[in-house]
């Protein structure tokens, strides 16, 4: 594991930055302190933004190859029309009876397996997760929580105690598990149904033994801190049931793969052909406004909400419904996830190609238009192989292409366009991939 | 403590409803279930609001007397358009260098007693309490957490778990213990300090003993929750200092009290003549836009930023920073904390004359706009009071003016009108409350 946790950042003294930026720097350092890090050796800035592109204070154009949360590209104007037409007429509660907010809770649910059919809106994908795991606890009477080895699930207390991709410096909880996934551990595929299950079954015993047992598998179906892990499709399965059997429950994170991310379904859960009790959404589903969900079968979620009340006071508020509305109305007309499906398999054949000519693409791997590029050779000491990733990232920035790292190790490249890209900007993509390849090897 | 934990709602079968509404509500109960409640015996539905008045589809006006969210009032034009203006251009994360940022950081943080000088973002009053428990517990290396006997911190897990106004459903923390206020007591004023210093200090051995230590004392400077206790200023300096002594931090939770609706004061806690280490902001940040922050002093913050990561994707984007600086610029150029002690002086005085002539009147509280009215006499049972105060709640809110009800018994009218609001809305209420008084007599 990388002990630097954001390794494509700006450290002081690295680079030599304009006067302004870094007058701008200080300021915010002065002001936001610590906690706060930005992205790149170089950072950027940008005053303006439009579908694909987002542009700098002297005019300049930077594609954005990385940003997953506004899906339906930069300042969507039918978006953005919609948020302000509601905000300027009425921006209600929960509890105030709104017809808008079951309508769209209604259409939301219709995306969803039958099984799959109570919705409880939250305002981030960390407050989704937190409420899910809230869920799983009451719902199965147990404490213990089993993730992926390299998990990120949030920033909550309860979220980040089972997000081992947050480092040393955040206590895990005793009641967390991690399971290592078959790819990562160079299991054939063939075998990977069986080594995900051991893996699982083997961390329920341990839960059991100790007395905690076992409330929730909570993965995200295309493991995307762990480095893009998502084949073959179904591999977790088996690990599934057996979290079943033991009481507990499958809660999938699609706040990265969901609303059509991974091409085709509308969920990354329905790659591996399985239902979840809850389902957790974030990021895209806004497409910048602040809106999360939980979704799930209805016995565990009316057995939590008939006891412990649950009042988020922005979450499903009128304004928010209604961004969401117009978001899933564009991805359903426009029909983008098969946009992300036809992107995909141009850009993952011009990376084969690429590939083909460069050493440096060690593997290659995406769901739609999510992903996971390892670099340096399999034979590279880690450290070498990260900083190849690092001078690509950028190398590309410098280009004006925005894409970054991920990874136990930090050296897969982390590529997951706005779903509305088109052939040009898959082109400009690899173009400017290929370029920073070659300077890599010159 | 009240057994129904929001007994001013909507009960299936209690009132004859419009089948418009009843067709609503049972869609509404199919896919959103149980955790969600609507408020009133019989439930409300607006479809515009403006100022201070919200409008149902008939075209009937409420006035609104009860929502601190919109502090400004419903749908701000101004705040409305800065929000729009910033989503067309551009929305960049906090790992962008964005000038706005920092810009309103420095805003914000200028309204603190100088020893707090930093701040991060979140998205909700939720998790801006979830971060401030975080960065204290990894501050102190302490677990344990002091909050007011029926205090209500917000809905995540580490949250909620030190939120007993929660009820039994939701399971308390092994590491939080509650403390008895003075007012509820009985106390008189002169001894409240030495009575709520005591209480904060047993806690503290009681943790200490157990080898929990103590992390925070977290309080809301109203103690809105319990009823609003809000006498004598100062009362609650003792057990802050007693608790840093201890080696635990003071967070002053100013989601409700925050941003001037106190009257004079842009934070609560500036009544009591104490500087927090961490304050936590929500609800009135954004007037209804999803924003939130932790601010505080720079030694448990830097503690916190150098080790434990803290992204949050949602948080600091610039509509939501655009949106919250409007707030600002708006709450300082109108003086709207002037007004609200101004309104809150007229309100009080109105309150006090109705009293003089309706015995169902026991007490009046309020810090600036923050009203808590106890119904009932002193020597009546507890579900009497109770009812007593539901049925002005419900008759006010069929006369056209929206208030509910707080503390321990729910006995005690919520009252809590925008900022904004003027003389003339004011008399309107204590119109409208003299003659639901009037019935409930009669």
């Amino acid at each position: 594991m990388s002990t630097d946790l954001m390794p494509n950042r700006y450290r002081p003294g690295e680079v030599e930055l304009p006067r302004r930026e870094a007058a701008l720097i200080a300021r915010r350092d002065n002001v936001l302190g610590s906690s706060y890090r930005l992205q790149y050796r170089k950072p950027v800035h940008f005053v303006r933004g439009e579908g694909m592109w987002l542009y700098d204070p002297d005019g300049r154009a930077y594609l954005d190859f990385y940003n997953n949360v506004p899906s339906l590209g930069h300042c969507h104007r039918e978006v953005n029309a919609a948020m302000a037409e509601q905000a300027g007429r009425i921006s209600a509660n929960t509890r105030y009876l709104e017809p808008k907010l079951i309508d769209y809770a209604e259409r939301l649910v219709e995306t969803f397996p039958v099984e799959i059919d109570h919705v409880v809106f939250t305002c981030t994908g960390s407050e989704s997760n937190d409420l899910a795991l809230r869920i799983a606890r009451l719902d199965s009477g147990n404490e213990g929580v089993i993730v992926s080895a390299y998990a990120y699930h949030g920033t909550s207390a309860a979220v980040a105690a089972v997000s081992p991709n947050l480092g040393d410096a955040v206590k895990l909880s005793p009641n967390v598990r991690m399971v290592s996934l078959p790819g990562p551990q160079g299991v054939p595929e063939a075998q990977a149904p069986d080594y995900f299950e051991a893996q699982v079954r083997a961390a329920i015993f341990d839960l059991n033994r100790r007395g905690i047992g076992v409330a929730a598998l909570l993965i995200d179906s295309i493991f995307s801190s762990d480095g893009v892990w998502i084949d073959p499709p179904g591999f977790i399965a088996g690990g599934v049931a057996a979290v079943r059997e033991a009481g507990g429950l499958f809660i999938a994170d699609e706040v990265q793969p969901g609303f059509g991310r991974t091409g085709v379904h509308m969920w990354g859960f329905e790659r591996h052909n399985v239902v979840p009790d809850l389902v957790t959404l974030g990021k895209p589903m806004g497409n910048g406004f602040p809106i999360g969900a939980v979704v799930g079968r209805s016995a565990p979620m009316d057995k939590f909400g008939t006891t412990a009340r649950y009042s988020n006071t922005f979450a499903g508020n009128t304004m928010g419904i209604a961004t969401a509305d117009a978001v899933l109305t564009i991805l359903q007309r426009d029909r983008i996830p098969d946009n992300a499906l036809a992107m995909g398999r141009r850009l993952r054949a011009g990376l084969e190609d690429i590939a083909q000519r460069h050493d440096a693409i060690r593997a290659i791997r995406n769901a739609g238009l999510f992903f996971g590029i390892d670099m340096g050779l399999e034979t590279a000491p880690p450290a070498q192989r990260q900083a190849q990733a690092l001078d690509v990232v950028n190398t590309m920035r410098d280009d004006g292409v925005l894409i970054s790292t991920t990874g136990a190790n930090e050296d897969t490249l982390k590529v997951r366009p706005p779903l509305v890209c088109q052939a040009e900007h898959v082109d400009l993509f690899l173009a400017s991939l290929e370029c920073a390849l070659a300077r890599l090897a010159g």
